[in-house]
């Protein structure tokens, strides 16, 4: 079989918000297989905040995508021709595929999913990068305890909507802060958040988090940074935890932004500020799918996802798009069909 | 036995850098005792940068001094009256006897100390909260591993001088930050930093400490905050603690300081910024203090100190240059003799 591959590269490092321009769509013939290596179709990709930092060129946790190279992301694909014993013609894995329509993987680099068990897109959520992140993040950084109250930024986003659910797994008080009415109205109806408001349309974010932490801030998951941090750090308990998941709002700043300094409120409150990343707990991995596996099939965790549809081209402005908060829960794209 | 006490009394909430003016020196004859209580003649009393929190209105984690009333204040001293079966007179011993010559208290208030061991003045130093705070602050908060690179603020204070010290007792790399050449030469030559320099010299934060710390920090060990700070973070090393012990950089600012936010390198690090109080490990002092006294007594653990004599009607000049740095190690005030 001869396949095309049809790829988004990096086209130019972006300043400030990355535009579609920052991106080049191209078409190159898949190479053959070496031996056991699979040949895997994409049929979602995940895009993500973390992937605004491989766009640049400042040191990182993980090396930046070159000028010129497919864009790196978590996605889910079947294979479709294979040189491995052990990952057959029909399996469906998961892994960082790029954004592309067929990638060639070790197996060693991917992770088997079954689609009997939860549909293909969980991979990528629930049941994937963006369920252990809210998972390790809340329970493992966080340490969150039984009834405490829980800030949770990006509330509505693919992380964020997970954090707030297990909080209240826990009997959490759970507060969530999103950038729309729609997703504060979500997260109250759908999701079951006990209080959540509009960041954009809240002039005095100490006033209200104030009114609705009126016992405090035990774990602030910060998904976002910015004024919102600000105003959360004078209502921190004594022993409150920060786990620090993302900062959206300065990934895409030309210039830092300021604000005033608050180390010193971390020694009133014995508070702790950590940021962490989810491949510290790989080796933790399986108890934590299994646990939000349960969770997930007794009904007791939604994953909303919003699926971009137009294949791999429509990839760069559903990136984009989710940088700038259109999304509500975890933004995916659709790159082929879920039948083999 | 009929005693006059002079005492410091609050006078002013400080505008900024603490004044003489904003205290007010009075006598007062002292009250009788009540059953149970003791009559303490302070010998040592300690001044030390919380204090400057305690003269503000601001919520603190502790509830500050009141127009009028006396200064708070660790203190070592001598009971010469006593209505306690158990703290005769002639016991040593180290509390919050505050600001003044004479402190009436309960024995549930104070610990024994025995001057047959070490110095008095050990016990507010190397033997007492300041010892105490560097041990939890490094080995519990900061989590210290052999080998690794230590960054101490504030390193010729009181606390910093015995953090450097535990450091290099764990075969660390310690470098640390004065705001002198004759308090760098200290850290070099009579410490064993390993490296050292002035920051009111220095004008690239970065470079230097880049510079000092080729291999990256693994714990900043902060008693002073800033921009020390702004130019650290960058330096951290996977998995890098910080224990936020104190910021005396911001305690005497008329507003708060600008700085650029850096909470989404935390991430980039998977760091931890963790601020703590020494009154929550109180349960483990008994072991904490074993093992500085080993160490003391071992000749490994220098206590460095400075005395202001002049009584009690030195403390305010000796708290007001410590604010400003002028203490090299552990500032005292000698409120009267040692001898019984």
């Amino acid at each position: 079989m001869n396949f095309t591959n049809r790829q988004v590269l990096l086209a130019a490092r972006p300043l400030g918000f990355p535009k579609e321009s920052d991106f080049k769509i191209e078409d190159s013939p898949v190479p053959p297989l070496l031996q056991g290596e699979v040949l895997i179709r994409v049929i979602f990709l995940s895009v993500d905040p973390y992937m605004r930092g491989r766009m640049s060129a400042a040191k990182s946790y993980a090396k930046p995508v070159e000028i010129g190279e497919v864009m790196t992301g978590g996605a889910v694909g079947v294979i479709v021709a294979s040189e491995s014993d052990t990952f057959p013609i029909g399996t469906y894995v998961v892994g960082d595929l790029g954004w592309q329509q067929f990638a060639i993987r070790n197996p060693a680099q991917l992770r088997r999913f079954d689609p009997s068990l939860a549909p293909l897109s969980t991979s990528l959520g629930v049941l994937g990068m963006t369920g252990l992140t809210a998972y390790f993040g809340l329970l493992d950084i966080g340490q969150l305890k039984d009834g405490e109250t829980v800030l949770v930024s990006g509330a509505a986003g693919a992380v964020g909507s997970i954090v707030g659910q297990i909080a209240k797994l826990k009997s959490c008080r759970v507060v969530g802060i999103a950038g729309t009415d729609h997703k504060v109205d979500f997260l109250l109806k759908e999701l079951g958040f006990d209080a959540a408001f509009n960041y954009k349309s809240t002039k005095d974010y100490t006033a209200k988090l104030e009114q609705l932490c009126p016992s405090g801030i035990d774990v602030y998951f910060d998904n976002v940074g910015g004024e919102i941090t600000d105003a959360a750090i004078p209502l921190l308990n004594i022993h409150a935890r920060i786990p620090v998941c993302g900062q959206i709002s300065q990934y895409n700043l030309e210039k830092p932004e300021l604000a005033p300094r608050w180390m010193h409120q971390l020694i009133i409150k014995r508070a702790k500020v950590h940021g962490f990343l989810i491949s510290d707990f790989a080796a933790q991995f399986p108890k934590a799918l299994s646990d939000l596996a349960a969770w997930y099939k007794a009904g007791k965790l939604k994953f909303p996802e919003q699926i971009a549809e137009g294949g791999i081209d429509a990839a760069p402005a559903a990136f984009i798009g989710m940088l700038h908060g259109e999304n509500l829960g975890k933004q995916l794209v659709r790159i082929s069909s879920s039948e083999v």
